[in-house]
């Protein structure tokens, strides 16, 4: 195990009916709320109703800011930025899936300062205060309602960044299984995509020896998330799945699974980001993409882990580490299919002719996320494994 | 999943060299710190020595407080809380295992208050504030560093009580798995058997249907303490063992393994802490002779979780919950055998005239645990099953 430090400080209230707690929690931080949140769900499913009647209940002035989009702006972010500060808020509430939360927690920064919020992003600057944060999420996917991560796209010149940084843990955040039972078919499995990917970037990409507390913690939450997902497509209202894939989603990002790993990489995450950002695909379903290519390329010279893991989760037995590894990457590919995921980026209408535009929007972060050995050269190799 | 609220604030720094942190750690509490220690161990060990030079280069005014008892005494935080206030202290550095940091945060809650220390354990009051707390831990096996509970013993009637809550989380510990390369084989056995038996106590005694994620954390943990254990009993210098140790003891009780269970009895910490009260017995070997007995009460009537745990544990197979169940309880009482940990009240020279005593010693606590059903009748049923 590497050394490590763990400091999630986020006060996680888990269940049913603890929408209506949102209202005195985040008045403990202030009167003036930011009440961000998206387009359409929030609206329709009428948990923003019941989050305002909560926060106006509890004696809170609110300041609406809707319209976050999947994949997020940092253009609509800085008008919120500027919106926060006119108004003088004190806190920010972000109901809705990772977009939204992502979206709150880069405004909880960039109202601290004077430059640019997106000099966070290119690590020119570092974060050293936020306005407070609560949320309620409303989708199992991101995990940012428990965790110090933020995801924007520069729609300016298409670079979609991640950026972590210890204060951008929310302070308190509520997560109602039931505020996902109207997702539909298609976000709940991109959403676990998502999880899984998380999880198979910190299993995959650690160099040091294993640790079989953490080996043990992934793998087991994966199976819960696959089963669980499963039984969420079959019953969208099915609380047992939707807890169990809420709780999980939360789990996988929220500094339990990187402990002791040291250094991880983000590679499918770095390849991704690009198709969302040129082809605003869902980031779910870039990764059901991205997943088996990459797992391909990875097991060309580091089988062992993907078939530790395919030993583990998915019962294989044999003696060869590389085929049980090309077993296992078929498992995860024939999953993504039951669950309807494009597994390819012909399904995605990305043809050959565009790898090399996807592999160069990926260069810019490559490089602030330390990934170099992800050239242009080696991502072509891994976006043709993505057919 | 049952409803839940996470919080665990503790800021948890892991591994090799950690220890030099303490000092700045502890002083932006405070400069005034009362540093808290056991008898012996730390002394011979140097960690003492490491710590005070931390503290003293932090800038810190260090007010000794050492002789905390394995099973630490009611009295002792008495007189640790007079200590505190006559020294005008700002923050308490605890040194040591479980019973040193548990006395500590005794300390940490009374010197609030101007009642008896006592009456939070026997619930007669809650605790709202207490002095800020940092931790060494130099023993895998309470959790004690990163969870909000505390157990004591009232010498004066030996009674051995736990308490929780959640202004008892520290808000540092450092972990230092070299910290543990001192502890002997016997001690190391017994930390692995609480770690093991909180798990257990989580895993058993709740009667909702399980949460698969929760499940397996749980048996993934209980897995890797085993093995760690084992291998750190072979070299207790193998610093990958005693890192997993370590890091499993401080995720057992943290809050993690227990959410979305809904109430948990920990109905094998009563009994044991009647044999700690009672005959000073170890906690860890005390709680290897009640587990087994515990669970084979247990089976009678609630064969099937043990069967599950079992199965995916020990990969035990069959068709009749009962046998695997039995075989489970062998399987453990078989691995306490094996890291030389008594098995039965007779190996810690405890015979039959003695169960009523103990039977009607755990009836305060179950009281205020509101273990109700663990009457003195059924106490003694278990008791014999002790042998």
């Amino acid at each position: 195990m590497k050394n490590f430090v763990l400091h999630n400080p986020t006060k996680i209230i888990f269940g049913k009916n603890t929408i209506n707690k949102i209202g005195p929690e985040t008045y403990s931080f202030g009167c003036k709320v930011f009440l961000i949140f998206g387009e359409y769900s929030v609206k329709q499913n009428g948990i923003l109703d019941q989050v305002s009647c909560s926060l106006k209940d509890a004696g809170c002035i609110i300041i609406e800011f809707g319209g976050v989009k999947s994949n997020p702006l940092l253009s609509h972010v800085r008008t919120g930025i500027e919106q926060f500060k006119k108004n003088n808020c004190d806190v920010i509430c972000a109901v809705g899936g990772g977009s939204v939360i992502d979206s709150a927690k880069a405004i909880s920064a960039g109202v601290k300062v004077e430059h640019d919020v997106w000099k966070f992003f290119t690590t020119k600057k570092s974060i050293s205060s936020t306005a407070p944060l609560t949320c309620v999420s409303t989708l199992a996917a991101s995990g940012s309602d428990n965790n110090s991560g933020m995801v924007l796209t520069r729609d300016q010149n298409q670079l979609k960044f991640g950026y972590g940084n210890r204060f951008l843990y929310p302070k308190v955040s509520i997560l109602d299984p039931e505020a996902t039972y109207s997702v539909p078919k298609d976000y709940t499995a991109y959403g676990a995509v998502d999880i899984v990917s998380h999880l198979l970037e910190f299993y995959l990409t650690t160099m040091v020896p294993s640790s079989p507390v953490q080996d043990r913690i992934i793998e087991g939450l994966m199976m819960s998330v696959m089963e669980s997902c499963n039984n969420a497509l079959i019953n969208g209202r099915d609380y047992a799945a939707r807890a169990e894939l809420m709780w999980a989603a939360s789990l996988a990002l929220s500094g339990l699974t990187a402990a002791g790993l040291g250094r991880v990489g983000f590679p499918m995450h770095l390849i991704e980001h690009s198709l969302s950002a040129i082809y605003n695909v869902p980031h779910g379903a870039g990764l059901a993409v991205i997943i088996p290519g990459w797992m391909t390329f990875h097991a060309e010279k580091h089988p062992e882990k993907i078939a530790q893991l395919g030993e583990n989760i998915f019962k294989i037995k044999g003696n060869c580490k590389k085929d049980i590894a090309t077993e296992t990457i078929a498992k995860f590919t024939n999953w993504f299919k039951d669950i309807d995921c494009p597994v390819t980026l012909g399904e995605l209408s990305i043809n050959p002719d565009h790898h090399v535009d996807i592999a160069v929007n990926t260069q810019p972060l490559a490089k602030v996320w330390r990934l170099k050995e992800y050239d242009v050269d080696t991502v072509c190799t891994i976006l043709k494994l993505c057919r």
